[in-house]
């Protein structure tokens, strides 16, 4: 039996799934192949538990963390990665490209009906430092390609076109805009601390659509009104409605919405329908976080 | 005597020029080559009649039907082509990216401390279609090539990769997103009026970073809810801060700042530079609008 969420079903058609969506785990007991709910809670990562017969549990999702703790022995765990990319790209060039041209004060001005027209600052000739060379980092390139702007991309290690970690504190001061498109794990988490912003030029932007944990929230608050936070992600998450980073100036927050766009449902049925049929014929799968 | 702003003289680094940024006429009655001061009143162009000497008008601006009326008879007028078209065509890729991701209603949400998440639309999968196959077109065109969306251009004859005028009308259903990147003359003032926007596809999203003229207020108004606008030249300009366009629904309005950011400056300084330098050897000089 292969489960899928009804929207995700929908887009790949191809016959013979079970739809669920959550509720009454009866109808899926047989579930040997399993997609969980996008962006669900953790009952639909605890509900693998109740699935005797389960062989792949494969996520909508390209973070797998909070699916690790649930998933029973045995059980192959793959993630979504490549499907958010695009979309979570497109927010981080979004995102910038608000930010710098001020369309943010613009939209809050608008109910006052002001004409407020200032010099703001371009893309155009600015120096843009994407740490991470995964699929976000080059979807991230190739949309930053037509924008007349300078890209220095930093991967885990250095090769071809690529400059490695330990060069991030030397090209923080380089940088008018770093973005961080980074998975979330023991060597990233609270990489962007008090020390890493000290080094960024005054009015630089960053840009987080990873992971918020990432972050460091106090340093970042620290540093707002001599930097500029665009930041899709956060800690705590979702940021409660009286936390200072809402209100502090030259900060832009989307709420966590980098992959969940138009562009997720075609991606997610090509990545399910794919797996589904190497599953089927005994082919590996791809994208396997845990087998 | 060669007369240029004080900004632009200083990014010029080029000896001998004579600053001027309004005031007392006395000093720059030798004025041979004049430029006129970027976003400046009737002013800067009015005070030609004042140059006894004036050979060359050169503009900051691509946009010249404002200075027409005051050209003295016998002057060159050259205009700016191609010095906005980056920021220009960078502002037509916020407009959208903005108004897709719903960055704007995020940025009126935050002083509220709002979390909204929703399945908003990405640009990846949708329908460009850029009406001016110019340069801020051809800026544009490159900008929207890494984001996985498809995009038809239209000039005002067919060609190579460019479809003419008359095919606008069969174009505008199939488009999500239609770019206005047009100059204002008599054949496009007006262009979108309740005909033109009528074809228009339910929920598609409208730009206009060329010049308010070429779009038909009231028509815009009387759509608002079926369409999505994003404007960053309106019809009056600047718009009353009574009108029911900043606060009408899928409205997003910039204060007329395409071609007014960081981007500016170097590009208006090397096309001076260029053209005094032409001008002084008796080259032709390039984008001639009037000689």
């Amino acid at each position: 039996m292969i489960v899928v969420p009804g929207e995700i079903a929908d887009a790949m058609d191809v016959p013979g799934l079970t739809i669920w969506d959550g509720g009454d785990v009866a109808p899926i007991r047989e579930a040997r192949f399993y997609v969980p709910s996008y962006m669900a809670g953790e009952w639909a990562f605890s509900v693998m538990t109740d699935l005797p017969l389960l062989e792949v549990c494969q996520l909508p999702t390209a973070g797998f963390e909070h699916a690790l703790g649930h998933l029973p022995v045995g059980v192959t765990l793959c993630n979504a990665a490549g499907v958010h990319d695009a979309s979570t790209a497109e927010l981080a060039v979004a995102l910038i490209l608000a930010r710098l041209r001020r369309v943010d004060d613009m939209a809050r001005a608008m109910p006052r009906g002001e004409f407020i027209h200032e010099r703001f600052d371009a893309l155009a000739d600015k120096r843009v430092l994407v740490l991470g060379a995964g699929g976000i980092g080059q979807a991230l390139t190739r949309r930053l390609e037509g924008f007349e702007c300078e890209v220095v991309v930093v991967g885990r290690a250095a090769r071809e076109g690529v400059r490695g970690r330990e060069e991030i504190a030397e090209l923080l001061p380089w940088a008018d805009i770093v973005v961080i498109a980074v998975p979330l794990d023991d060597s990233t988490r609270g990489m962007v601390d008090a020390d890493f912003l000290a080094r960024m030029r005054d009015g630089a932007l960053l840009v987080n659509v990873a992971r918020g944990g990432i972050a460091d929230t106090a340093a970042m608050l620290a540093e707002c009104g001599r930097l500029q936070f665009a930041l899709d992600v956060t800690d705590p998450e979702p940021l409660p409605a009286d936390h200072a980073l809402w209100r502090a100036p030259g900060v832009l927050i989307s709420p966590h919405v980098g992959g969940n766009t138009t562009a997720f449902l075609p991606r997610i049925a090509r990545l399910v329908r794919d797996q589904v049929a190497r599953w089927q014929s005994g082919a590996p799968l791809a994208n396997v976080i845990v087998s």
